[in-house]
């Protein structure tokens, strides 16, 4: 019973991660984020083939995360800009550059900073905290399904529930 | 100048791209935070075909975020628990849950929770924050790449440079 697509599995996860979880996907956001807009300037950064590339970002369109618009006064050329849905994955493109630099790190240190532009001090790490503000990891929490939850996460609640060990261990 | 693999992509959102950056790995990511560590249960609980979920595995395993360990007292079984990098990445799986509900929701409300298991209370948004705990958008910020960055980061420093429009407008 394999699944070609997530669209109808009933968890947030699998929804978000059929929108954004290919990898050329991840980097045409990271270009967004840093300003990129045009088909060429992808394609000249990311160094990827022009069918994947116009794939990606159409699939990113479709999903409401980037809008492709006529730039004004130039008749041809379209940009491809962050919608308010795209611009709220901006902690995934930095989690993803802060984890990659603590577990993939170059010799020669940091790849790079996000930094306040006001303070000009750098972010803090992209954490889960506690409701007053605390770091939690795994371990800390559990998961709470409102309503008695869908039949995915009762599948995976009989799962754990029959594992000798706690979840989380 | 298509690339097949990101491994030498000087920047931490590719090379973290190229081990997670697949929907398969964030579904099989977020079962195992929920403590599911057999084949079987993957399997089972996934829909997904075994030579996919077998490679993604793999992948995981030599990614080192998943370890692969035979389960004591029985002799062919193998079970997968994730390693401290990738225990390291809850706040990914956990904002890609809240982004999805957010964005994704469904009709009945939320799909789940996440809940600090001392207080019971949902844990916070995953965000980016400010050196002193302030939320922080892409606008807000701004990119520093000490020592002169990499060869990746200078060509879109340059793409973005030649834009009438600043940097994450």
């Amino acid at each position: 019973m394999s699944r070609q697509s997530f669209a109808d599995v009933d968890c947030s996860v699998a929804q978000a991660a059929q929108q954004v979880g290919d990898k050329w996907t991840l980097v045409i956001l990271r270009d967004a984020f840093n300003g990129i807009t045009r088909f060429d300037d992808f394609e000249r950064h990311l160094g990827v083939a022009s069918n994947v590339l116009a794939a990606r970002l159409a699939g990113l369109v479709e999903a409401g995360i980037l809008q492709r618009r006529p730039v004004p006064g130039d008749g041809r050329a379209v940009d491809y800009k962050l919608t308010p849905k795209g611009h709220e994955l901006f902690p995934l493109v930095v989690f993803l550059q802060q984890w990659g630099d603590r577990w993939m790190p170059k010799a020669q240190g940091a790849r790079l900073q996000v930094l306040d532009r006001q303070t000009r001090r750098p972010v803090r790490p992209v954490q889960v905290l506690s409701a007053d503000g605390q770091p939690l990891t795994a371990h800390d929490t559990r998961y709470s399904i409102p309503g008695g939850g869908s039949q995915v996460m009762q599948q995976l609640q009989d799962l754990v529930a029959r594992k000798p060990s706690p979840p989380f261990s």
